[in-house]
Protein backbone atom coordinates (compact mmCIF):
# COMPACT_ATOMS: atom_id res chain seq x y z
CA UNK A 1 0.00 0.00 0.00
CA UNK A 2 3.21 2.19 0.95
CA UNK A 3 4.10 1.37 -2.66
CA UNK A 4 1.00 2.41 -4.28
CA UNK A 5 0.43 5.51 -2.51
CA UNK A 6 4.16 6.70 -4.09
CA UNK A 7 3.08 5.76 -6.93
CA UNK A 8 -0.23 7.95 -7.19
CA UNK A 9 1.99 10.95 -6.09
CA UNK A 10 4.21 10.38 -8.86
CA UNK A 11 1.23 10.20 -11.44
CA UNK A 12 -0.29 13.23 -9.60
CA UNK A 13 3.25 15.44 -10.28
CA UNK A 14 4.02 14.17 -13.51
CA UNK A 15 0.48 15.61 -14.99
CA UNK A 16 0.54 18.48 -12.44
CA UNK A 17 -2.66 17.06 -11.28
CA UNK A 18 -1.84 17.85 -7.59
CA UNK A 19 -3.66 21.48 -8.11
CA UNK A 20 -7.16 19.00 -8.77
CA UNK A 21 -6.33 16.51 -5.47
CA UNK A 22 -7.94 18.90 -2.78
CA UNK A 23 -9.83 16.74 -0.30
CA UNK A 24 -12.58 17.93 -1.67
CA UNK A 25 -12.65 17.34 -4.87
CA UNK A 26 -11.00 13.39 -3.98
CA UNK A 27 -14.05 13.07 -1.47
CA UNK A 28 -16.60 14.01 -4.06
CA UNK A 29 -14.08 11.61 -6.63
CA UNK A 30 -14.68 8.96 -4.06
CA UNK A 31 -17.78 9.11 -3.70
CA UNK A 32 -18.72 9.13 -7.03
CA UNK A 33 -16.63 5.97 -8.02
CA UNK A 34 -18.62 4.32 -5.28
CA UNK A 35 -21.75 5.00 -6.87
CA UNK A 36 -20.41 3.50 -9.74
CA UNK A 37 -19.49 0.62 -7.86
CA UNK A 38 -22.98 0.76 -6.20
CA UNK A 39 -24.84 0.84 -9.62
CA UNK A 40 -22.81 -2.64 -10.53
CA UNK A 41 -25.25 -4.25 -7.70
CA UNK A 42 -28.58 -2.64 -7.93
CA UNK A 43 -30.58 -4.71 -10.38
CA UNK A 44 -29.19 -7.71 -8.64
CA UNK A 45 -30.88 -9.97 -5.97
CA UNK A 46 -28.52 -10.48 -3.30
CA UNK A 47 -27.70 -14.06 -4.02
CA UNK A 48 -26.82 -13.04 -7.51
CA UNK A 49 -24.96 -10.20 -5.86
CA UNK A 50 -22.42 -13.27 -4.54
CA UNK A 51 -21.86 -14.73 -7.31
CA UNK A 52 -21.25 -11.11 -9.50
CA UNK A 53 -17.14 -12.07 -10.34
CA UNK A 54 -18.48 -15.44 -12.17
CA UNK A 55 -19.74 -13.58 -14.71
CA UNK A 56 -16.41 -12.19 -16.65
CA UNK A 57 -18.13 -8.81 -17.85
CA UNK A 58 -19.64 -7.91 -14.57
CA UNK A 59 -16.28 -9.43 -12.26
CA UNK A 60 -13.92 -6.84 -14.69
CA UNK A 61 -16.29 -3.87 -14.05
CA UNK A 62 -16.85 -4.92 -10.30
CA UNK A 63 -13.01 -4.89 -9.71
CA UNK A 64 -12.52 -1.98 -11.80
CA UNK A 65 -14.62 0.10 -9.88
CA UNK A 66 -13.72 -1.20 -6.72
CA UNK A 67 -10.08 -0.33 -7.69
CA UNK A 68 -10.81 3.50 -8.33
CA UNK A 69 -12.59 3.64 -4.71
CA UNK A 70 -9.54 2.13 -3.51
CA UNK A 71 -7.31 4.80 -5.23
CA UNK A 72 -9.24 7.74 -4.32
CA UNK A 73 -9.47 6.62 -1.00
CA UNK A 74 -5.31 6.21 -0.57
CA UNK A 75 -5.00 9.58 -2.49
CA UNK A 76 -7.33 11.24 -0.24
CA UNK A 77 -5.63 9.57 2.76
CA UNK A 78 -2.43 10.54 1.84
CA UNK A 79 -3.29 14.06 1.23
CA UNK A 80 -4.66 14.54 5.01
CA UNK A 81 -2.62 12.34 6.60
CA UNK A 82 -4.34 9.76 7.69
CA UNK A 83 -3.08 6.25 8.19
CA UNK A 84 -6.03 4.45 7.23
CA UNK A 85 -4.88 1.17 8.47
CA UNK A 86 -4.36 2.53 12.29
CA UNK A 87 -8.09 4.76 10.95
CA UNK A 88 -9.45 1.47 10.80
CA UNK A 89 -8.12 -0.80 13.36
CA UNK A 90 -9.36 2.21 15.65
CA UNK A 91 -12.94 1.95 14.50
CA UNK A 92 -12.48 -2.13 15.05
CA UNK A 93 -11.56 -1.04 18.80
CA UNK A 94 -14.81 0.82 19.05
CA UNK A 95 -17.10 -1.77 16.93
CA UNK A 96 -15.48 -4.21 19.33
CA UNK A 97 -16.44 -1.78 22.84
CA UNK A 98 -20.02 -1.37 21.25
CA UNK A 99 -21.01 -4.22 19.67
CA UNK A 100 -20.83 -7.18 22.06
CA UNK A 101 -21.03 -10.16 20.46
CA UNK A 102 -23.41 -11.43 22.67
CA UNK A 103 -25.93 -8.87 22.43
CA UNK A 104 -25.96 -8.14 19.01
CA UNK A 105 -25.48 -11.85 17.70
CA UNK A 106 -27.19 -12.72 14.50
CA UNK A 107 -29.04 -9.05 14.14
CA UNK A 108 -28.28 -5.89 11.84
CA UNK A 109 -31.43 -4.07 13.00
CA UNK A 110 -29.69 -3.49 16.85
CA UNK A 111 -26.58 -2.38 15.32
CA UNK A 112 -25.92 1.26 14.11
CA UNK A 113 -23.64 2.78 11.65
CA UNK A 114 -20.24 3.11 13.69
CA UNK A 115 -20.39 6.48 13.27
CA UNK B 1 -4.20 -4.92 5.55
CA UNK B 2 -3.90 -8.70 5.46
CA UNK B 3 -3.90 -8.55 9.47
CA UNK B 4 -7.10 -5.89 8.93
CA UNK B 5 -8.97 -8.39 7.09
CA UNK B 6 -8.37 -11.28 8.83
CA UNK B 7 -9.67 -9.21 12.08
CA UNK B 8 -12.67 -8.16 9.85
CA UNK B 9 -13.78 -11.66 9.12
CA UNK B 10 -13.59 -12.84 12.77
CA UNK B 11 -15.39 -9.75 14.00
CA UNK B 12 -18.42 -10.63 11.63
CA UNK B 13 -17.98 -14.02 12.57
CA UNK B 14 -18.60 -13.38 16.45
CA UNK B 15 -21.64 -12.19 15.67
CA UNK B 16 -22.97 -14.20 13.01
CA UNK B 17 -22.94 -10.99 10.56
CA UNK B 18 -21.56 -12.74 7.41
CA UNK B 19 -25.78 -13.09 7.14
CA UNK B 20 -25.79 -9.42 6.35
CA UNK B 21 -22.25 -9.20 4.41
CA UNK B 22 -23.46 -9.53 0.64
CA UNK B 23 -21.68 -7.58 -2.09
CA UNK B 24 -25.05 -5.96 -2.75
CA UNK B 25 -25.44 -4.84 1.11
CA UNK B 26 -21.93 -3.91 1.40
CA UNK B 27 -21.47 -2.07 -1.58
CA UNK B 28 -24.51 -0.08 -0.14
CA UNK B 29 -22.96 0.28 3.42
CA UNK B 30 -19.76 1.35 1.28
CA UNK B 31 -21.45 3.97 -0.99
CA UNK B 32 -23.40 5.22 2.48
CA UNK B 33 -20.06 6.08 4.25
CA UNK B 34 -18.42 7.39 1.24
CA UNK B 35 -21.96 9.94 1.54
CA UNK B 36 -20.45 10.50 4.97
CA UNK B 37 -17.10 11.10 4.15
CA UNK B 38 -18.36 14.05 1.23
CA UNK B 39 -20.87 15.51 3.68
CA UNK B 40 -17.43 16.91 5.78
CA UNK B 41 -16.32 18.64 3.45
CA UNK B 42 -19.94 20.30 1.16
CA UNK B 43 -19.81 23.46 2.50
CA UNK B 44 -15.87 23.88 2.95
CA UNK B 45 -14.42 25.56 0.06
CA UNK B 46 -11.58 23.79 -1.70
CA UNK B 47 -9.18 26.08 0.13
CA UNK B 48 -10.70 25.21 3.68
CA UNK B 49 -10.89 21.32 2.63
CA UNK B 50 -7.11 21.62 2.74
CA UNK B 51 -6.67 22.51 6.31
CA UNK B 52 -9.77 20.31 7.26
CA UNK B 53 -7.54 18.33 9.94
CA UNK B 54 -6.18 20.98 11.62
CA UNK B 55 -9.51 21.07 13.49
CA UNK B 56 -9.95 18.55 15.93
CA UNK B 57 -13.65 17.86 15.68
CA UNK B 58 -13.80 17.97 12.06
CA UNK B 59 -10.57 15.84 12.01
CA UNK B 60 -11.59 13.25 13.80
CA UNK B 61 -14.97 12.76 11.87
CA UNK B 62 -12.67 13.15 8.65
CA UNK B 63 -10.58 10.44 9.87
CA UNK B 64 -13.51 8.12 10.96
CA UNK B 65 -15.20 8.40 7.88
CA UNK B 66 -12.68 7.61 6.12
CA UNK B 67 -11.92 4.48 8.25
CA UNK B 68 -15.89 3.08 7.79
CA UNK B 69 -15.19 3.33 3.87
CA UNK B 70 -12.01 1.48 4.56
CA UNK B 71 -13.37 -0.91 6.68
CA UNK B 72 -16.60 -1.76 4.37
CA UNK B 73 -14.08 -1.61 0.68
CA UNK B 74 -11.76 -4.58 2.02
CA UNK B 75 -14.69 -6.25 3.59
CA UNK B 76 -16.47 -6.19 0.51
CA UNK B 77 -13.12 -7.19 -1.70
CA UNK B 78 -12.65 -10.09 0.79
CA UNK B 79 -15.77 -11.13 -0.02
CA UNK B 80 -15.34 -10.82 -3.84
CA UNK B 81 -12.05 -12.35 -3.73
CA UNK B 82 -10.41 -9.04 -5.24
CA UNK B 83 -6.61 -8.48 -4.26
CA UNK B 84 -7.41 -4.22 -3.94
CA UNK B 85 -3.54 -3.42 -4.44
CA UNK B 86 -2.94 -5.28 -7.56
CA UNK B 87 -6.38 -4.12 -8.85
CA UNK B 88 -5.48 -0.43 -8.08
CA UNK B 89 -2.03 -1.13 -9.90
CA UNK B 90 -3.75 -2.21 -12.73
CA UNK B 91 -5.63 1.02 -13.16
CA UNK B 92 -2.59 3.30 -12.69
CA UNK B 93 -0.92 0.67 -15.43
CA UNK B 94 -4.16 1.68 -17.22
CA UNK B 95 -3.96 5.20 -16.25
CA UNK B 96 -0.58 6.14 -17.34
CA UNK B 97 -1.22 4.46 -21.09
CA UNK B 98 -4.18 6.57 -21.04
CA UNK B 99 -2.92 9.86 -20.07
CA UNK B 100 0.09 10.38 -21.10
CA UNK B 101 2.14 12.72 -19.26
CA UNK B 102 3.10 15.23 -22.07
CA UNK B 103 -1.18 16.07 -23.33
CA UNK B 104 -3.20 15.87 -19.88
CA UNK B 105 -0.18 18.35 -18.10
CA UNK B 106 -2.05 20.37 -16.05
CA UNK B 107 -5.73 19.54 -17.16
CA UNK B 108 -8.47 17.66 -15.44
CA UNK B 109 -11.19 18.80 -18.33
CA UNK B 110 -9.50 16.45 -20.71
CA UNK B 111 -9.44 13.54 -18.26
CA UNK B 112 -12.36 11.57 -18.04
CA UNK B 113 -13.09 9.20 -15.62
CA UNK B 114 -11.05 5.90 -15.42
CA UNK B 115 -13.71 3.63 -15.59
CA UNK C 1 -43.30 22.62 -6.58
CA UNK C 2 -42.95 25.88 -7.64
CA UNK C 3 -43.54 27.34 -4.40
CA UNK C 4 -41.53 24.77 -2.91
CA UNK C 5 -38.86 25.90 -5.09
CA UNK C 6 -39.64 29.78 -4.03
CA UNK C 7 -39.28 28.87 -0.31
CA UNK C 8 -36.40 27.29 -0.82
CA UNK C 9 -34.83 30.66 -2.31
CA UNK C 10 -36.34 32.96 0.27
CA UNK C 11 -34.99 30.60 3.04
CA UNK C 12 -31.69 30.24 1.45
CA UNK C 13 -31.66 34.34 0.96
CA UNK C 14 -33.04 35.15 4.38
CA UNK C 15 -30.12 33.66 6.05
CA UNK C 16 -27.51 34.54 3.38
CA UNK C 17 -26.50 31.40 2.59
CA UNK C 18 -26.86 31.59 -1.59
CA UNK C 19 -22.95 32.12 -1.19
CA UNK C 20 -22.79 28.31 -0.29
CA UNK C 21 -25.61 27.34 -2.73
CA UNK C 22 -22.62 27.01 -5.83
CA UNK C 23 -23.65 23.96 -7.69
CA UNK C 24 -21.04 21.81 -6.87
CA UNK C 25 -21.43 22.05 -3.03
CA UNK C 26 -25.46 20.98 -3.67
CA UNK C 27 -24.63 18.34 -5.79
CA UNK C 28 -22.42 16.81 -2.86
CA UNK C 29 -25.26 18.18 -0.16
CA UNK C 30 -27.92 15.84 -2.95
CA UNK C 31 -25.06 12.97 -2.87
CA UNK C 32 -24.77 13.13 0.72
CA UNK C 33 -28.55 12.99 1.23
CA UNK C 34 -28.73 10.27 -1.23
CA UNK C 35 -26.21 8.38 1.00
CA UNK C 36 -28.14 8.58 4.11
CA UNK C 37 -31.27 7.63 2.50
CA UNK C 38 -29.28 4.77 1.44
CA UNK C 39 -28.02 3.84 4.13
CA UNK C 40 -31.89 2.67 5.71
CA UNK C 41 -31.64 0.33 3.07
CA UNK C 42 -28.75 -1.23 3.55
CA UNK C 43 -29.21 -3.95 5.92
CA UNK C 44 -33.10 -5.16 4.83
CA UNK C 45 -33.65 -8.02 2.50
CA UNK C 46 -35.42 -6.77 -0.56
CA UNK C 47 -38.55 -7.85 0.98
CA UNK C 48 -38.10 -6.14 4.52
CA UNK C 49 -37.31 -3.01 2.26
CA UNK C 50 -40.83 -3.51 0.58
CA UNK C 51 -42.82 -2.69 4.06
CA UNK C 52 -40.09 0.14 5.48
CA UNK C 53 -42.70 2.28 6.42
CA UNK C 54 -44.78 -0.13 8.51
CA UNK C 55 -42.09 0.96 11.01
CA UNK C 56 -43.13 4.17 12.22
CA UNK C 57 -39.10 4.97 13.44
CA UNK C 58 -37.31 3.81 10.03
CA UNK C 59 -40.63 5.19 7.94
CA UNK C 60 -40.30 8.57 9.55
CA UNK C 61 -36.51 8.26 8.32
CA UNK C 62 -36.98 7.17 5.26
CA UNK C 63 -39.49 10.02 4.73
CA UNK C 64 -37.41 13.00 6.14
CA UNK C 65 -34.58 11.97 3.70
CA UNK C 66 -36.15 11.29 1.05
CA UNK C 67 -37.63 14.92 1.19
CA UNK C 68 -33.68 16.24 2.15
CA UNK C 69 -32.99 14.47 -1.32
CA UNK C 70 -35.65 16.46 -2.72
CA UNK C 71 -34.87 19.85 -1.37
CA UNK C 72 -31.00 19.57 -2.88
CA UNK C 73 -31.86 18.49 -6.24
CA UNK C 74 -34.99 20.99 -6.83
CA UNK C 75 -32.27 23.85 -5.27
CA UNK C 76 -29.65 22.36 -7.57
CA UNK C 77 -32.49 22.77 -10.51
CA UNK C 78 -33.26 25.88 -9.51
CA UNK C 79 -29.71 27.45 -9.52
CA UNK C 80 -28.72 25.52 -13.10
CA UNK C 81 -32.12 27.00 -14.47
CA UNK C 82 -32.94 23.01 -15.02
CA UNK C 83 -36.75 21.93 -15.48
CA UNK C 84 -36.77 19.13 -13.53
CA UNK C 85 -39.98 17.59 -14.91
CA UNK C 86 -39.59 18.53 -18.12
CA UNK C 87 -35.99 17.05 -18.03
CA UNK C 88 -37.47 13.58 -16.11
CA UNK C 89 -40.21 13.62 -19.36
CA UNK C 90 -37.42 13.67 -21.78
CA UNK C 91 -35.72 11.08 -20.33
CA UNK C 92 -39.00 9.10 -20.19
CA UNK C 93 -38.95 9.74 -24.14
CA UNK C 94 -35.29 8.58 -24.80
CA UNK C 95 -35.72 5.15 -22.37
CA UNK C 96 -38.94 4.19 -24.25
CA UNK C 97 -37.53 4.73 -27.45
CA UNK C 98 -34.39 2.87 -26.26
CA UNK C 99 -36.10 0.07 -24.35
CA UNK C 100 -38.91 -1.01 -25.91
CA UNK C 101 -40.98 -3.28 -23.99
CA UNK C 102 -40.83 -6.64 -25.73
CA UNK C 103 -37.30 -7.06 -25.69
CA UNK C 104 -36.82 -5.71 -22.17
CA UNK C 105 -39.50 -7.96 -20.79
CA UNK C 106 -38.94 -8.72 -17.17
CA UNK C 107 -34.93 -8.36 -17.61
CA UNK C 108 -33.55 -5.56 -15.96
CA UNK C 109 -29.67 -7.11 -17.02
CA UNK C 110 -30.19 -6.18 -20.12
CA UNK C 111 -31.49 -2.49 -19.65
CA UNK C 112 -28.01 -0.44 -19.17
CA UNK C 113 -28.49 2.74 -17.10
CA UNK C 114 -29.81 5.27 -19.35
CA UNK C 115 -26.74 7.84 -18.69
CA UNK D 1 -45.44 15.58 -11.53
CA UNK D 2 -48.27 13.49 -10.57
CA UNK D 3 -48.51 12.88 -14.64
CA UNK D 4 -44.71 12.17 -14.29
CA UNK D 5 -45.03 9.46 -11.56
CA UNK D 6 -48.12 7.73 -13.73
CA UNK D 7 -45.78 7.55 -16.24
CA UNK D 8 -43.18 6.03 -15.04
CA UNK D 9 -46.10 3.58 -13.32
CA UNK D 10 -46.80 2.44 -16.73
CA UNK D 11 -43.50 2.31 -17.83
CA UNK D 12 -42.79 0.04 -15.29
CA UNK D 13 -45.54 -2.07 -15.66
CA UNK D 14 -45.08 -2.31 -19.14
CA UNK D 15 -41.64 -3.81 -19.01
CA UNK D 16 -42.61 -6.33 -16.03
CA UNK D 17 -39.88 -4.07 -14.21
CA UNK D 18 -41.88 -3.53 -11.07
CA UNK D 19 -40.01 -6.50 -9.28
CA UNK D 20 -37.02 -4.97 -9.50
CA UNK D 21 -38.45 -1.57 -7.95
CA UNK D 22 -38.26 -2.61 -4.10
CA UNK D 23 -37.32 0.45 -2.27
CA UNK D 24 -33.90 -1.35 -1.83
CA UNK D 25 -32.85 -1.47 -5.10
CA UNK D 26 -34.41 2.34 -5.96
CA UNK D 27 -32.80 3.95 -3.07
CA UNK D 28 -29.30 1.90 -4.84
CA UNK D 29 -30.07 3.45 -8.22
CA UNK D 30 -31.15 7.02 -7.00
CA UNK D 31 -27.52 6.82 -4.94
CA UNK D 32 -25.66 5.73 -8.03
CA UNK D 33 -26.96 8.76 -10.05
CA UNK D 34 -26.49 11.18 -7.68
CA UNK D 35 -22.84 9.83 -7.82
CA UNK D 36 -23.21 10.60 -11.28
CA UNK D 37 -24.43 14.16 -10.91
CA UNK D 38 -21.89 14.59 -8.60
CA UNK D 39 -19.07 13.86 -10.79
CA UNK D 40 -19.91 16.03 -13.23
CA UNK D 41 -18.52 18.74 -10.57
CA UNK D 42 -15.85 16.87 -9.03
CA UNK D 43 -12.99 18.88 -10.75
CA UNK D 44 -14.90 22.03 -11.32
CA UNK D 45 -13.77 24.95 -8.85
CA UNK D 46 -17.25 26.37 -7.43
CA UNK D 47 -16.80 29.52 -10.06
CA UNK D 48 -16.63 26.56 -12.70
CA UNK D 49 -19.91 25.32 -11.38
CA UNK D 50 -21.85 27.89 -11.52
CA UNK D 51 -21.62 28.29 -15.32
CA UNK D 52 -21.43 24.22 -16.11
CA UNK D 53 -24.45 25.07 -18.23
CA UNK D 54 -23.31 27.53 -20.33
CA UNK D 55 -20.78 24.51 -22.25
CA UNK D 56 -23.71 22.27 -24.19
CA UNK D 57 -21.80 19.13 -23.77
CA UNK D 58 -21.86 19.76 -19.59
CA UNK D 59 -24.73 21.23 -19.72
CA UNK D 60 -26.56 18.37 -21.36
CA UNK D 61 -25.23 16.04 -19.08
CA UNK D 62 -26.03 17.63 -15.99
CA UNK D 63 -29.56 18.08 -16.98
CA UNK D 64 -29.79 14.26 -17.74
CA UNK D 65 -28.13 13.49 -14.71
CA UNK D 66 -30.61 15.71 -12.18
CA UNK D 67 -33.63 14.09 -14.46
CA UNK D 68 -32.28 10.83 -13.56
CA UNK D 69 -32.30 11.86 -9.68
CA UNK D 70 -35.75 13.06 -10.19
CA UNK D 71 -36.95 9.80 -11.75
CA UNK D 72 -35.73 7.58 -9.23
CA UNK D 73 -36.34 9.76 -6.51
CA UNK D 74 -40.09 10.05 -7.77
CA UNK D 75 -40.43 6.61 -8.29
CA UNK D 76 -39.06 5.53 -4.90
CA UNK D 77 -41.42 7.88 -2.92
CA UNK D 78 -44.35 6.82 -5.44
CA UNK D 79 -43.42 2.61 -4.26
CA UNK D 80 -43.04 4.01 -0.50
CA UNK D 81 -46.40 6.19 -0.61
CA UNK D 82 -44.14 9.38 0.29
CA UNK D 83 -45.27 12.61 -0.76
CA UNK D 84 -42.29 14.66 -1.55
CA UNK D 85 -43.55 18.09 -1.71
CA UNK D 86 -45.50 17.52 1.60
CA UNK D 87 -42.28 16.18 3.37
CA UNK D 88 -40.17 18.65 2.11
CA UNK D 89 -42.41 21.55 2.87
CA UNK D 90 -42.44 19.78 6.51
CA UNK D 91 -38.12 19.51 6.65
CA UNK D 92 -38.41 23.25 5.78
CA UNK D 93 -41.09 24.30 8.26
CA UNK D 94 -38.52 22.09 10.69
CA UNK D 95 -35.57 23.98 9.42
CA UNK D 96 -36.83 27.35 9.74
CA UNK D 97 -37.54 26.77 13.22
CA UNK D 98 -34.14 25.22 13.87
CA UNK D 99 -31.87 27.70 11.92
CA UNK D 100 -33.68 31.29 12.77
CA UNK D 101 -32.13 33.69 10.25
CA UNK D 102 -30.55 36.08 12.85
CA UNK D 103 -28.37 33.42 14.44
CA UNK D 104 -27.28 31.61 11.14
CA UNK D 105 -26.85 34.18 9.10
CA UNK D 106 -24.36 34.00 6.34
CA UNK D 107 -22.62 30.85 8.39
CA UNK D 108 -22.84 27.40 6.96
CA UNK D 109 -20.35 26.21 9.82
CA UNK D 110 -23.45 26.52 12.11
CA UNK D 111 -25.63 24.60 10.09
CA UNK D 112 -25.70 20.66 10.59
CA UNK D 113 -27.25 18.52 8.20
CA UNK D 114 -31.41 18.17 8.90
CA UNK D 115 -31.09 15.04 9.19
Amino acid sequence: MDELIRRQRAFAAARDWEQFHTPKNLAMALAGEAGELLAEFQWLTPEESVTVMDDPDAGHRVRSEAADVFLYLTRLADVLGIDLVQAANDKLDEGERRYDAATYRGSARKAPPLS
